[in-house]
């Protein structure tokens, strides 16, 4: 039998849901695993993009996992000054074999006080703000820092995914879940990292996040100066 | 202001969520995007990952869409003996911009009738059963065939609603939600085609497949011999 393996996926109001449900899709082929979707209060989740999901359970009832996954999402703004989720984060990251993010739920996982001292990654258009909560930001897709592990925007999730499959079960296993979801990814453009898209792309997001900006600099500044960002 | 565009992705029970959690992602960010999860009799659907999906809306509410995308999954060895979602199909097929699916999603369009004399992609365990509905199997990751765009196994589905998105809104604005999405894969491994797996891996797969084979290959005859699926 296989042994059991608990991931916990932690979502909030204004979550992207490819965040979770990439890395869900690869780790819930894992031998033994239960993924389960935790919120604060449990129910139901509307995304921003449209999607419901319901029967999430609320994160109180979890009482411990082997891998935390905390997504990201414009709503990172307004969890950032949720201090029972962030509670509830910190409880299950200080005792789980893995802590893991994706895009900027790394800035939750700082705001828990998880990343301290530690190379952490985000979104790109956010990491800078991860050195507030004493976290060094690095620009690669997956960074590892212990048993810390966090990922670049969205679609990262997938390929962070697949280096905790192999972590857990093994490099060919990690290697048939690769083959079974096909992911040989064949984008039809070059442009998913600034340095790399063409002139005047940048700019189009950069144009539709400045509104945010200030908010989340702010929030980040509230999160940091709280005790519980202290670790 | 946008011009409206209907996106609905066509759900039943045993799918593979990121078959349509991937492009649903990518699509809802198109100017003026509306995105429905559509099933037989909508409501509620639980995932054989363990996700749950609610609020879904029934297909015969859908009068029409600009783009339709049928999702893979386990679930389609029975969704092949489900007439009335193959109805709806090949009713909402008939009339949208664009008809498409990811993984065997596309072994549905074949079913009804949308397929016939088109090169289509599927999953790479599955792509020989697209014959039987009269379609041409392509190894390609995204085929297009007329306004028929088909995707490869699961993770197809992102590169897929990528090449939907230039077409609708533009190179640039693709760029630009590849670069929101930070698309620029990097996968700890290269075994996401049969070809590229080291030796065993594939074997993994295709043991765990083997079973289903004959039940799937049954599913498909009938299938094909249905009025339905001559289209």
């Amino acid at each position: 039998m296989s042994p059991s393996l608990n991931v916990v996926f932690v979502a909030y109001p204004g979550i992207t849901q490819l965040d979770f449900t990439g890395p869900h899709e690869v780790l819930c082929r894992l031998p033994g695993a239960t993924c389960t979707l935790a919120s604060r209060e449990g129910g139901v989740l509307h995304t921003p993009s449209g999607l419901c999901f319901a029967e999430l359970v609320p994160l109180r009832e979890v009482s411990a996992c082997n891998v935390l996954c905390v997504a990201g999402g414009y709503g990172t703004i307004e969890a950032l000054d949720d201090e029972a989720l962030l509670l509830e984060i910190q409880r299950l990251g200080k005792q789980s074999r893995y802590i893991t993010s994706v895009c900027t739920g790394s800035l939750l996982l700082g705001a828990a006080g998880l990343l301290r001292g530690k190379r952490a990654a985000s979104h790109w258009a956010w990491r800078d703000l991860l050195s507030a909560f004493g976290a060094i930001p690095d620009s690669a897709r997956v960074v590892r820092d212990g048993n810390v592990i966090t990922g670049g925007g969205v679609t990262a999730g997938i390929d962070l995914a697949l280096s905790i499959a192999a972590e857990i079960a093994g490099v060919s296993f990690a290697q048939s879940i690769q083959l079974a979801i096909e992911y040989a990814p064949a984008p039809p453009f070059d442009a998913g990292r600034p340095e790399l898209a063409p002139d005047g792309v940048v700019e189009l997001i950069t144009e539709r996040l400045l509104p945010l900006r200030a908010r989340r600099e702010a929030a980040v500044e509230r999160a940091a100066a709280r005790p519980l960002a202290l670790g």
